[in-house]
Parts: C-alpha cells; structure tokens; sequence
C-alpha cells in the first residue's frame, strides 16, 4: 500500500486543513498518510475529527519554512523544517510521495537536496492543468496539463525536450490519456517559430517516434485545448497561468457588476444559473489536486497555498494514484529511450 | 494638415475596405489620404462610393506582397510593392504616417529599410490595445497597452527600457491618459523576479523620474488592468495577445453552447443581451485601430489583415491623432531624455 507524507506546517491556514484531509483519506482505507509537523497541533486537530489510526501517523519536528522566507536561507537556517522532515521519509523509502502546502521555492528545493534526479533531467518543472473546451482521454477531463509554470525560467532544447516527455507521461498516467498530444508553446505553427530552444526542440519531437507531438502551438489555442500537454519555459508558463486566474476573476467581477446593474440582467443570471455553477466549477480549477513537480526519482505535489481540505484531499489522491501507477519509473523509462534514440 | 499614406494591397480583401475607409475619411475633410495600389482596382472601387477629390489621391503600382510571401524574398523581389511605396511616401516627406493590413513581417521591414530609427532604439516594437476592467484616462479608456507583441522576440535591458519609454508617450498622446502606469510583465512582483533582462530593466526604470514606473506585473494583473502600459518581450506579449483572443472566441463558444442546451438558458441569455453586446463590442477590440510599430521615426500602424472599412478607417484616425499630437517627436524626445540622464 501506497504511503503519502503530508507536510501539514507550510500553509496559510495551519494545520488544521492538512489533518482533516489526512484524516478523511485514512477512512477510505486505501493510502496510509504520515502527517509532518508539531505534534501538538495536528493532535489537537485529529480530535475534533474522526480518522483510522491503521493509515495515518505522525512525524514530530517543530520546525516550518514560512511562505515570505528565502528558501535557500531558510532550509539551511532549519534542518528539521517539515518539508525536509518530509522529503527525507520519502527519500528514506518510508513514505512514496510528498505533498505540501507551504512555500513553493523551498519545497522544491527541499526535494532538489533529498530526491534524485530523473537520468537526463537537468532541470525539473512545475506542472498545472488548467481548463479548455475540449474533453480528453478515458475520464473525459476538460484539463490540459502545462509545463514548465515557474520552475524553470529559462529552458533550452534539452530541458524542453525533457518536459515534453514527463508531460506525456503524467498525462498518461494521471489523467487515463495514453497517447496524449504535445505540443510546445510559441510565437506561431511553424517549425521555424520562437527561439532557438524551441526550434531546436520542436526538430527533435517532430523526430520522435514515442511521442505524439502535434507540433507548435499558439496562445490562442490554449483555451481550445488542441494541445493535451502544453511545453513551455517557466517564465512564459507563470504568466500564461496566472493570467488564466485573473480572466476566472474577472468574469466574476463581471457578473457581480450585471447583477447589481439591472433587474432584467439579475433575472437572466437567475435563469442561467445551472450553467454559471458549471462553470465557475471549471474555472476554480485550483482545487484540482495541485501541481506536481516531474523530474525527480519520487513525485513531490504543491497544493496552493490557500488549499482547503478537499484540495489537500485531491491532491493526496492524485499523489496516491502517481504511486499506484508506478509514474516516476515510467518517466525515467521513456526519459532513457528519448535519450538513447536521440544519441 | 496630415497626410496618411494607406497601403489599400495588402489585406486579405483586396483594395475595396481601404478604399471604402479613405474614401470616408475624405468627407471629413480633416485629413488626406493618399492610396497605394493598382490604380485600375482603386478607381473602380471609388466609381461605387462618395469620396472628396480634394482630400484623397492616389500613387500606382502593380506590385503587391502577399500574405504568405516570406518578407525578405518578396521585398528584394518587389521594389515596387505597395508597402514599399508607401514608406517612401512618408520618408520623402509626401505623407506623414502609414497604415496596411497587409503582411506583418514584409510591413515591418520596408519600414525597417526606408525610417529612420529613433535615438537610442536598437529593436522596434510592435504594441497592441487590449480591453482590461479598469478605465483610464481623459477618454475613459478600457484598453491598456502591450509591447511588444511580436517584432522584438528576445529583448535585453536597453530595449525594455526603450519600449517602456515609448509606450508611454503613446499612451500619454493618443489614449490621453498624460501619465500612464508603466510596469514590465514578470513571473512575480518583487524587482528581483524575471530574467537578467527584466532584472535590469525593472533597476533602470524605477530609478527614472520621467517615467510612472510602478514596478512588475503578473499575468493576474492583466485583464485587472493594474498597467496602463505593459513591458514584455515580444515572444510573451505575442502568445499573451493570441491567448486573449482565445479566450474571446471560448467565451462565444460557451454562449453559443448555453442557447442551445436548454430553453431556459436561452431566454436568460436573451435577458442578458444588452450587457452582452457591451461585452462582445469590448472583446471585439481587433477592429480598434491597428496595431502601432513603435521605433522609427514616423509612425506605421498594422491594421489586422481581415479589416473591414470601419477598422481601417480607425487605423487611420490613431494614425492622424498621431501626426497631429507630434508623437515620434515626443518618443525621441523622452528617449534622449532618458539616455542622457544615465550617462
């Protein structure tokens, strides 16, 4: 059975979201959860919840990365921060995954000192799905996965070509899609397009017979979805994300201000309802599981900051099923073969 | 009084919108336009609408790029191409800005080979109006403005901060908004987030008094409308551009999808419809005058290859308000300004 740790320290709500999702997942009997952090706190959670104590477990350390420290200073001023309490027992081989809450920067640089490097990744990428029209693999998802989204600012060839081949993988894997499309991100659909990374990147996918790479695509067909794997530097990814949160955002100030405005407007909102909840469902997509970080020997899940505990939940799921399905190996498989053709 | 030379070859519907648009411009009789292309085509056109003799002339010549032409080839091919003709217009002093919705990459370097460059600027920038919450200025504006979305794909410090100086003078002289926020598109707020480029630039404008620098914004801050004008390298404004388009077409998709599904969707969205048609008029922003290349020294405005009459006509307008308000004089003023001063 699949173990998770959970760093319960790192978020902006305490404790108390990350002990209620740990608890309600140990009642469902399939994943044992270790919860990181102090003792007296996740304690005091568990008894206002109930929980299996067959599948969840504490790990002490009194130690946190707040979300405003540096992470390099901090993770060197605080060995025993719970996320490298908790990167350690996923390293150790007595946990399987890490998920937290907590600072971005320092969870990903506390697996970069604790986990190994996938063969042939020399820089690891921060993913995200986000939401299109389009329906995709067995679950019939809406989400397309995108990466790098801030991991890796600047990527050449090499590290694009790396991206496009765990992307594929976690979307395999994760999202039940066996042949997903991929696709890089550029500046137009010729091969000529985009920098000298991208061009040198989309000659080598275009080369590659394990992949199915559909070529170059351009902002305007994110939303559509024509691409299920989306690869991009970290820089272009961070702002292309965070402007997709800030159009979910403004369509809401939109209708706010529809509603206040005129009775026939409240009205027509009234009747469209059903369809409003639909999609506020689709564009709050940060609850969705988290972002996984790909490149390392084990898989390390960022949920955002703000995660109550139905997204901590999810993401302890989506970690749970990247175990199952034995992702990390999978990657560094398809990793080697790219690479071994590519040589 | 200004003088526009209006390249009627280029767009994707032949001289009949450029035509119909200079035409109208004529009755106005504020302006002249002087219309580039196959005489025989432009005459027949005129024959079919009202137009004012003393206001619009016309320059033959048979050559003609084509959208798909590759720029370099087509102009070494073509001396006598419209575009061409058109920039010797403006650099001789016969007319004072030019306007083509022909092809992007050919228009931008027959500018390249007849202007001059402004003091100081290395790289041109392609800008664009997109439509954001927040309003500004005295004509109560919804657009800020983006460069560069395309000319400049990798832009170091100099020319971000060229771009930046620019831009606000563009904003300051057509959008009336005399002291616009300048801020650079990063992956994060604080100065030290971005490329070395960004790092530079973010360092060099803050520290300029002529200029209403107020710092880094991220993809979030877009559709908010944080920045009156927007600082990003041409590969980022490019996919950010085409993504808002994207967007644009989901959300029409979504409506469409929505009228179909249920009876009462569909009179809901009938309720709605006057918010609608103000919401589609804002996101309709392609047909609001063209895009401007910001560098040389006069003014080219790039109006979309799909312009109607009214969307030219519009193109020519901003290219008047340009010429009237002095702008590529005030651009190279604020350049020389703001070099001087970091000597």
């Amino acid at each position: 059975m699949a173990t998770i740790a959970l760093d319960a320290m790192g978020g902006d709500h305490g404790a108390a979201p990350a002990v209620r999702a740990a608890a309600r997942i140990s009642l469902e009997r399939k994943a044992a959860v270790v919860v990181v952090g102090d003792q007296h706190q996740i304690e005091s959670a568990l008894r206002r919840t109930r929980y299996d104590a067959a599948f969840l477990s504490i790990v002490h350390t009194d130690q946190v990365v707040d979300m405003a420290e540096s992470p390099r200073k901090a993770l060197d001023a605080k060995p025993e921060a719970s996320i490298l309490v908790g990167a350690r027992l996923v390293a150790d081989g007595r946990a399987d995954a890490l998920v937290s809450a907590g600072n971005t920067g320092a969870s990903i640089l506390a697996c970069a000192r604790t986990f190994e490097r996938l063969p042939g990744v020399n820089r690891t990428a921060l993913a995200a799905v986000y939401p299109t029209e389009r329906r995709r693999g067995s679950n019939d998802d809406p989400f397309a996965l995108m990466l790098d989204v801030g991991a890796t600012l600047d990527a050449d060839a090499d590290t694009l070509v790396a991206f496009a081949h765990m992307g594929a993988a976690y979307a395999a894997r994760i999202s039940k899609n066996p042949r997903p499309r991929v696709a890089l991100l550029s500046n137009g659909e010729e091969p000529f397009k985009g920098s000298p990374a991208i061009v040198e990147a989309h000659r080598r996918l275009a080369a590659d017979t394990h992949l199915n790479f559909v070529g170059n695509v351009e902002g305007v067909d994110l939303p559509r979805g024509k691409a299920d794997v989306v690869v991009t530097d970290g820089f272009t990814g961070n702002v292309v994300l965070k402007m997709l949160e800030g159009i979910s955002e403004t369509v809401v100030d939109l209708a706010r201000y529809a509603y206040r405005s005129k009775l026939v407007w409240r009205i027509g909102l009234g009747l469209l309802r059903g369809g409003i909840v639909q999609l506020k469902q689709l564009t709050d997509w940060k609850q969705y599981g988290g972002a996984p970080i790909l490149g390392f020997d084990h898989l390390f899940i960022k949920a955002h900051g703000r995660s109550n505990d139905r997204a901590l939940g999810n993401a302890i799921k989506v970690a749970h099923r990247a175990v199952e399905s034995d992702l990390c190996r999978e990657m560094g498989e398809r990793l080697a073969t790219a690479l071994g053709d590519a040589d």
